[in-house]
């Protein structure tokens, strides 16, 4: 008895015998081994390039020789000359098992590969995407066995692919007959499978084999902007990254104003619904040209956001939550078809997904941040602000997660600050206060120098120095404490009380001149008495929020704190901390997620278990409704202080202790122990 | 012990014991008793409507006495008020059972009652619709245990009527919060079960009970009319019907020249596409307001139509099926969404349910006709011909069934016939030619008066006599043969050889004069020998289709011939069989099923499980391909002659014996025997 060679698959070490002549790829399929193919085995798509190796293979037991694999064949010596293979890969489809055999399965040839990660804090995303692209060859109509084009495929998928279920959309009905007899019987079909089904739909179809690829846009649909990125779903790839304003923001800058102009303006709701479409419709044909791709070959949209954008883009008026008991009208995930939204620049059967709101203030961009930060996984209690006009707080670890909202405004985000601007070239992103002569130097974005840099002006003459944007604001006032600008209740003191001339009157309260661009034309910069209020309000609710996840669940302080958000990747967390946006921790433990909806929304786009996987999570998270917990008004007040009337900060302390300093309504120190005494050092 | 009340149902004869207080709705729903509730026993639909007997049943041996059932309660009275219930009645859901009763059910208080027959010809419908409304109670919204109306209605669907999988679309998402609130958590929703699903999908919500109904159209769309019925989904009533020209007459009059319209001009099967959606669109709102009921309540639409139709609705290039081997894109039956047909004036979630095509010339028509005549379930073998632009035909037994069909054109239809039009008032639809005088009488549609009878100028003053529609000139045809006027090749005799004036020389030819309103302003009608020939084309391709079934099968002649068509019911057997149209039988076994394919659509409207019987049918039906036959021209040609060339007419000879006259070119009887002798009396 003669025993079948030994095929060894690298890295999965999975193994088995295979008869002489057996394709490598064939042996992959039995073995369940991750090998990539989109033509099915016929030598046309090189997706299931493979690497054999020869030698002595000690730790397999094995020895491979020269012969193992069938020779070079006219159908790769085709593919290499007109496209190349890198050197030592073979077609797993075409080379044959003749001997004992390790082969390695590259990543680009794995249908799971993992997408590198960009960023350390970025979790890798495993691609499983909803949406594929096989290549199928049809058989022949026969008059006397007459059958649709339609159902001739159907049993082409089944036979070829083992994919029993399928449907098919009008727009790919009227193009499959020329596409067939275009490709000579031969089509490519991009297959989707939607999260919760056993069934598959068809969404394009195109001669051949289709070379352009599959493409879907993950939206985070925020109240101030829109952020997509345009991803390869072959590879999870970024194409292309964009975003816009939001447009409703000409119908109220907050989401309770948007939803109180849909109750006093019939019709309202639909106008936003309109300006969201659309926008979102410009952003996908805008990124596709980016991208350089036809947008007609984005087959998916994966969308996140808060509960009143989720339902002003739905055309759902949102008037249930602008009022106790803050009702969605539908809370679970959804598939819905890219027109049904107006999206109709892109495939005409493309499918969108929204991930599942938590609760009616706890959105799909909270659930998108759960995805991708994973509280339910951590060994240790993590508390995670998604920091926006609406402020997402999760807070939990394996044992459970807690989550609510916290209107916070948009002031982080820079509006309703006399000097705020979005983040843009120009804006003042850091700043510095010097303790001592009350001095500031900042830096702008668009420039690494800082303003006291030599060629600093030089260096920004193009943008100049516009304003403050949301990161530049939370340092600016928390560099103001530490100065002792500024006192606890976020009192900015005189020029008296400070002994700095940039401490100014503005009638009854003071302002702290940033920088003074007037010479050149530019603008004053200062941070006003109202800025600091506006700032307070804002981090005083978020913070309200996180101790009200803390109560509930019991603590006093939490082990980490990750700061998600479009702009959470840009602020301090040491400044964070100083203002009292998050409760106290080690500042190792203080880290950021960047746009970590944004991140949940491409996992959901690229990986279809983890649709289902953000469902299950979302059905066992805790909401708390903050609006009608009787202690939230109560950390609201505490937490008006800087950092905080009552909550101690003691690791904040060991590295920022902050002067003593209480400044009256005119500014001056009132005498007593904490006037302008400073213990920084 | 004692003994549980016996309760018996008539007429299901179904019964059983049940406590005391058990309520008639609640005990028919566990004996399978088909009672029918739309509010699940809140005595809000009065839909459970029952008929309790009293005094001594021997045959089911019970005696039931007063007191049997609960006594009239406040429910009961305020419906009575209110509505009326009929003396006699009780609502099932509020009786209870007391002691032994016999309930009987009313036919309009079972979900799965039959629809009265309109004709002897016409099968009974069992209702079974896809579509049906339920009253919901939904719990209200709690802020401690958010979650979305959506999922809470989900959840009232599954606690109170078991249903467990539903989905809504947008439209309906966007109605049901304000529903919920107007109807104070109480709801109607209109719930869809496709064919082939295991899942609901909700088409419309209302606020409280929808009293308003739920409607689906029927829709028979021809190569010539678009012929429609609007039912009530709940007992299958047509509230009314109607019908209009296909606009897409105006790029072909038959199906191969608009095949030929679209391979011609780019875009052309575009603009097909969009008449025959817009005439439907029209055809709906029409129907509605002549129905008296809004639109929007119409759920459902069942369509057939024959493969161009099919292509060309859907949008799909008939270009394919205008050549071998005649693919169609698809063949399966197909659930769409209405507006994906451009119908966007009905509910917005409203589906569409189009029959399986049988083969590439054999469509969703004749897949309706065998859904409604059953060939499938005859015990005789039995022919069916649906008589349209091109005719579909069915030949089969229990045994097996096949199918083809065969392009007859428009002349039976009234078309390229000189005084042709359609079945309009005014148009002669019935004619008699006496044979010894050769003078004509005849009906006009609108009339019930014959041309001679005293009044029917009178009678007919507004209409006029304006031409012959389809089953006129059939009649006028086989009349002339009948009276010597025509002969077996189809050559009209000339005055002098048929001895009446009416035979009038038209060139080289002769035609014979039917009516003459000149006088008055109206045509001068007559059949031409170009009339003739249209006929005979038309008849000889209807009757070489079923002789090439008639081949398959190995029989040369068959027990039953069906006429169907929108105008088959109007076709006269004798007449036909004259004509040659169908084979020879006994006039008693030819008969006119009226519009099957509309009726076999009202069956797919009124019964899911039909949808799924007639997808199993047609798999099973042995398709032949007429333009691939050679035996086909063979046939052709033999038919060509009036009755026919070489098959005999037994039957036919026994009650309409045909003169043998033959006519040469020039119209005289060329001598020998057969010239101008008439053997009928």
């Amino acid at each position: 008895m003669t025993i079948d060679p030994l095929v060894i698959f690298t890295p999965s070490g999975k193994r088995g015998h295979f008869p002489v002549g057996t394709p490598i790829l064939t042996a992959a399929r039995q073995l369940g081994v991750d090998l990539d193919s989109v033509c099915g085995g016929r030598g046309i798509c090189s997706k299931c390039q493979i690497a054999p190796s020869y030698g002595d293979f000690p730790k397999h037991g094995v020895t491979v020789r020269e012969g193992a694999l069938s020779d070079w064949n006219a159908v790769e010596d085709r593919y290499d000359r007109v496209r190349g293979l890198k050197p030592g890969r073979r077609l797993g489809c075409q080379a044959t098992v003749q001997g004992d055999i390790v082969v390695d399965v590259p990543p680009e040839s794995q249908v799971h590969r993992q997408v590198v990660r960009k960023a350390a804090s970025t979790r890798a995303i495993t691609m499983d995407p909803a949406t594929r692209l096989v290549l199928v060859e049809v058989v022949e109509p026969d008059m006397h066995e007459p059958s649709g084009d339609f159902e001739r495929l159907q049993a082409a998928l089944r036979d070829q692919w083992q994919i029993d279920s399928v449907t098919a959309p009008l727009s790919v009905l009227q193009k499959l007959q020329p596409a067939l007899r275009k490709g000579n019987w031969q089509v490519s079909v991009a297959l989707h499978q939607p999260a919760h089904s056993d069934s598959f739909q068809i969404l394009d179809v195109w001669p051949g084999l289709h070379e352009g690829g599959l493409y879907g846009l993950a939206i985070d649909l925020g109240s101030t902007t829109i952020a997509a990125h345009l991803c390869d779903l072959a590879d999870g790839r970024v194409l292309a990254s964009s975003g816009l304003m939001n447009p409703q923001i000409r119908f109220g800058e907050d989401l309770m104003s948007r939803v109180s102009y849909a109750m006093m303006n019939p019709g309202g709701d639909r106008e936003m619904t309109q300006a969201v479409q659309q926008a979102i419709a410009t952003l996908a044909t805008e990124i596709a040209a980016e991208g350089g791709i036809d947008p007609r070959l984005i087959m998916e949209t994966v969308i996140v956001c808060n509960p009143v954008m989720h339902h002003l883009l739905l055309g759902i008026d949102p008037v249930e939550l602008g009022q106790a008991p803050f009702a969605l009208a539908t809370s679970g995930s959804l598939t819905l078809s890219a027109r049904d939204i107006g999206l109709t620049t892109i495939a005409p059967a493309a499918q969108v997904y929204l991930l599942p709101c938590i609760a009616g203030h706890v959105g799909a961009d909270a659930a998108a941040v759960a995805l991708s930060e994973e509280p339910d996984q951590a060994d240790q209690l993590t508390l995670i602000v998604d920091v926006g006009t609406n402020a997402e707080i999760l807070l939990g670890d394996k044992t459970g997660v807690l989550a609510c909202s916290s209107p916070t405004g948009p002031a982080f985000e820079g509006a309703q600050i006399s000097a705020g601007q979005r983040a843009a070239p120009g804006a003042i992103e850091r700043i510095e206060i010097d303790p001592v002569t009350k001095e500031p130097r900042f830096r702008v974005i668009g420039c690494d120098l800082w303003s006291d840099d030599p060629g600093f002006t030089e260096a920004t003459k193009d943008t100049g120095v516009t304003g403050i944007c949301g990161s530049g604001i939370i340092e600016a006032v928390a560099e103001m404490r530490m100065a002792g600008l500024l006192d606890a209740s976020g009192l900015i003191g005189g020029p008296e009380a400070t002994g700095t001339p940039r401490a100014e009157p503005t009638g009854r309260t003071f302002a702290y001149l940033v920088h003074d661009a007037t010479a050149t034309g530019g603008p004053r910069i200062t941070v006003t008495q109202g800025d600091i209020r506006a700032i307070q309000l804002a981090k005083s609710a978020l913070y309200a929020g996180a101790r009200l996840l803390m109560d509930k669940r019991g603590v006093d302080r939490v082990d980490r704190v990750v700061l998600a958000g479009a702009f959470g990747a840009h602020i301090s967390p040491k400044h964070a901390m100083v203002l009292g946006m998050i409760p106290d921790a080690t500042l190792d433990n203080v880290t950021s997620a960047g746009n970590a909806a944004g991140h949940g929304a491409r996992i959901a786009l690229c990986n279809r278990e983890a649709r289902q996987r953000i469902e299950r999570i979302v059905r066992r998270i805790d909401k708390i409704e903050t609006a009608i917990e009787p202690r939230f008004q109560e950390h609201f007040v505490n937490a008006n202080a800087i950092p905080h009337a009552t909550d101690p900060f003691p690791e904040l302390a060991k590295i920022a202790p902050l002067p003593q300093v209480a400044f009256g309504a005119s500014g001056s120190a009132p005498g007593g122990e904490g006037g302008r005494r400073r213990r920084r050092g």
